[in-house]
């Protein structure tokens, strides 16, 4: 497998699991298998989706079919292991740190390469991973987790900024992006376990 | 009147009769002239601009000025006769089903002609029909009538479905998309008569 | 100071402006800064970027940084002066009105640069003024303040009206920029003073 069938494959991969977390969101709230099916691909096609319409491209999924059957294949697993699911909970966090991580990185490169000035591509790195998330709280008309939770789309900036300095201290390319995608997932695993939170102006 | 000529005139009817639901939405509601009219506005272009985004292409509206006049024809019945529309629902409930119908077909004919893949296309024909009362509910601060509904988008997927479907079958491209809309149209109509709906995984 | 730079440097100025309002809102509601942040950036660049995206452009912060730090500088006011900026709030109003009166003529310009219909620039310049709070106000699960405030929406669409109406009594495009963009002001001003608001359907 060569390293760009790797991103591949990994992407699909990502998309996968993000539809997994998406479709167990309508699940929860008893949203029948359309609307389950609806946000599975909402949550997992959002944020790419959106960097690319801002890149003036086509989101991926458009010109290949592959994408939304990784998706249709986790709103499956979804609805098959729904009693399970709930269980593996610390498992799934695990999955969705990798996942924001790995979006976060790949968003950037993309955006970089199409691009796009450096603090945009930090931004649009970070939209990669979280707008699909927040297009799907939005959508079920609650307010976004981005909004209330512990440390996560900081995780995924605080990579982003390390991954567009790292390069002036000579880092080739691919540690600069393991050592970036580790950051978010180590910040956000300790923002999960330690109950991270940032401050609040005026509070 | 050439085929063209037809389906464009077809469009900016259905164009027009969104902009009558999204507008009759918001009178109930309450809300003033103007969000009466951006209501009917985004209900009636939300769904085919979504589409046109995501196939890289430029909304029709934002080139030809006769969908924006066809929104404010609209808009300005649902004002006239607000009092005599709701004694309509059955009536406005056919439309809405025709309505869907043909912008399904449409939408998915468009996103096969800028070359989408093919199950993007089903998507992006769904999409085309159900996203403008989407994001006109998401606006409104509701849960999507998507979510809650009958089985309403699921009609525009399986005739999307059927619609590519009936080329193996070597069905000529005409009789192929009048099968398609009158599956989705029958499917809807049934579904508001015996309140079908799906089911709920975990439920 | 060349005419454009003037342009230019306005421009960074309402959208700094349109962060500090956006930062505020998140600031009364005690989300932290992470989400002020981005409740900032998403007020000063979603209605631009809305209209780009129509237009089948890039928006301009994707290749153009400064607007990015604009807007960080923006958030950073918000907090700093935090305490203070509640007791400034006819000043902001005043601020905000000459913004979505420069916002609306400027997005309507470029609108109809990049060839879209007069209708459709009307519509796109009103857009470049007002989107980015409502979909700051979407995304706060707040049915959006054009749906509930005095005339706001309405000021943008009767300048961008008269904008494209005023070259027909052969008045310069300078003199037809000012005046709409006065008209936007003073309606907007003196819906605030005197509690104008319009009239509801069936109401």
């Amino acid at each position: 497998m060569t390293g760009p069938d790797y991103i591949y494959y990994t992407d699909l991969m990502g998309t996968m699991l993000f539809a997994i977390s998406g479709a167990m969101a309508a699940n929860r709230r008893k949203i029948d298998i359309f609307g389950a099916t609806f946000t599975g691909f909402v949550t997992a096609i959002g944020g790419g989706s959106l960097r690319d319409v801002f890149l003036n491209l086509r989101p991926i999924w458009v010109d290949d079919g592959n994408y939304l059957i990784a998706i249709l294949i986790g709103v499956f697993l979804s609805a098959v292991l729904n009693d399970k699911l709930d269980r593996f909970s610390r498992t799934l966090t695990l999955f969705d740190a990798m996942g924001i991580a790995f979006f976060t990185i790949v968003g950037l490169q993309k955006s970089i390469t199409y691009e796009s000035s450096t603090i945009a591509a930090v931004i649009l790195g970070m939209f990669s991973a979280v707008m699909g998330g927040v297009i799907r709280d939005t959508l079920m008309n609650e307010t976004p987790l981005i909004f209330r939770k512990e440390i996560y789309a900081t995780a995924c900036l605080s990579g982003a900024i390390l991954y567009v300095t790292l390069p002036y201290f000579g880092l080739p390319e691919g540690i600069n992006a393991f050592l970036s995608a580790l950051l978010i997932f180590t910040v956000r695993i300790l923002a999960v376990k330690y109950k991270f939170s940032l401050p609040i102006v005026g509070g």
